[in-house]
């Protein structure tokens, strides 16, 4: 059996948190030879909903569990962590603007990245799922000085699967039979699901459906996705978010075996402004995260490119001073 | 890969419900070389939200998935069915007394137990999580007249977890070194988990802990606990009880290597009545229970064995018409 990793959960006592929890701890996310240790964070007003999570982990008996520590305290929550998934983030509020969102989360995502730099593991894997989660990453990432940027990630691949799924539903065939799709850019209605590249059972995706469909229906669709569910649950998608949020650390940590999609800070690659946090696809082995710079794109997807690249640039100008 | 199994949760779109479908569909329930059709009943109010929850099991893109059936009907719910978990059930309401809560739920399980004889493949395995558990398991069982009541069985691991749990946290130990322990009789206060027979890290359990403390704060502990998960969190256990589900299901079907705790239809074992749905400790091999038939238990534990077969009699009693 190997040594425990310590992974921390911010925002535990939450929806997502409560959906993620428990698949952690019965080793989904990093397999189940690997015992854990989970730190998990909480706003203060949340410890008594925390403690009843943590009854309630406690009463699973996981063999891989080897100790849960609830906390309100940044430099508790991330001590020593080799693996953090910061869910927790301030949501939409009546009447606030976009800028008041960025702003309230940035405060946030500052004090995270200052305290992850300060207490977490040096080789730490860091997982943004609180949204903006693009910007959040940003903000985290500039905030923690003696880490790498690339240790910080933010998730695309929800988006990823919900492209991959609709995909399938329309030509007929197993989610499985779906290869090399992407979502570029940032985790909002911007954001561009690609599938010039993608195949189905082998043959190019675009030979099989309408380009109409994909431009009208497709594109849109995951896009607004989220607000779909809500129509339909009465709350956000949470177990989704959840399963997303564990496919993108078990990938990141033990390989992939296709293409799948993350934000990651960009190098230039694809012409994207360097230093912004966007979702491209790649693969992942031995712990390192890999863009696929393989891809041709033609105009109809450089302009999407770019249309979600600006919006981040203006989410970025909307938070300058915290970087 | 194996052929699709058809699984059936009832109480899809509820909270244990919820937090059950998406690690059977990630392969937690019966291995990740098994696909799944899961077949999900809800009542006409709920199907709504658990279209919303379809939604989000298609976003995840499970390899597993090769089918979701959300209905309100229960004979498609059940229609070829290899695995049923009747997680549904009618909650104790304001100014309902017990035989009302009975009442209500033998009329579901009436339902379910003939739509299952008349529906579900001939060699299902049938879990009841709603409660009151064992009773409705009873009432279903005596309504699939067709079917064999040891392929009925009703839910007490997330007992006998809470029990393994508590034990290793008193003596120090992590919960992997607990053996032996069993939760005998009804799921309700009047439960017994027993450790006569419990060690920890190879040793007798009740060498390793004073007996006061088993009689006075153990056994109560386990019986009160979904109340103190009430009472932290604000609501009831949910993903514990689906993580026990899904462990129930995954030993019966693929084997247990230790005792554990299943309530089904006693033979008269220990002098409990024949024909009650009773909690016995249990192993499980090549899809069959059988029933630990060494235990000498002393006067303490024969005792308790009676208070709990008394309450589930009076149960039976209650529902006698329905039988």
């Amino acid at each position: 059996m190997k040594e425990p990793v310590r992974i921390t959960v911010t925002g535990a006592a939450g929806q997502i948190g409560y959906a993620m929890l428990f698949r952690i701890a019965s080793g989904e996310m990093l397999g189940i030879d690997q015992p854990v240790v989970l730190q998990l964070l909480e706003i203060p007003p949340a410890m008594d909903a925390l403690r009843g999570v943590v009854m309630e982990l406690q009463d699973c008996a996981f063999p891989l569990v080897r100790g849960v520590v609830p906390t309100s305290k940044p430099e508790e929550a991330f001590e020593g962590a080799d693996f953090v998934l910061l869910v927790g983030a301030r949501p939409r509020g009546p009447g606030m603007e976009r800028k008041d969102l960025l702003e309230a989360n940035g405060a946030i995502f500052t004090g995270q990245g200052k305290a992850i730099n300060d207490y977490a593991s040096r080789s730490v894997k860091v997982l943004v799922v609180g949204n903006p989660a693009n910007t959040n990453c940003l903000i985290a990432l500039q905030n923690a000085k003696d880490l790498q940027p690339d240790q910080f990630t933010s998730m695309t691949i929800l988006d990823h699967n919900r492209a991959i799924a609709l995909l399938a539903e329309q030509t007929g065939m197993h989610v499985a039979k779906v290869r090399n799709l992407a979502v570029w850019g940032n985790h909002s209605a911007t954001m561009f699901p690609e599938l010039l590249s993608a195949t189905v059972g082998g043959k190019p995706a675009l030979e099989l459906i309408e380009f109409d469909w994909y431009r009208d229906k497709f594109i849109p669709s995951i896009q607004q996705r989220g607000a779909e569910i809500i129509r339909a649950r009465g709350s956000s998608s949470a177990a989704s978010a959840a399963n997303a949020a564990i496919e993108h650390m078990r990938l990141w940590s033990l390989g992939s075996d296709s293409v799948t999609s993350m934000g990651i800070v960009s190098r230039g690659d694809y012409d994207i402004t360097e230093g912004i946090v966007y979702s491209f696809p790649v693969s992942c082995e031995a712990g390192k995260i890999e863009i696929d710079r393989s891809r041709s794109l033609d105009d109809f997807c450089v302009e999407r490119l770019q249309v979600t690249e600006r919006e981040l640039l203006e989410e970025r100008d909307a938070i300058k001073h915290l970087l």
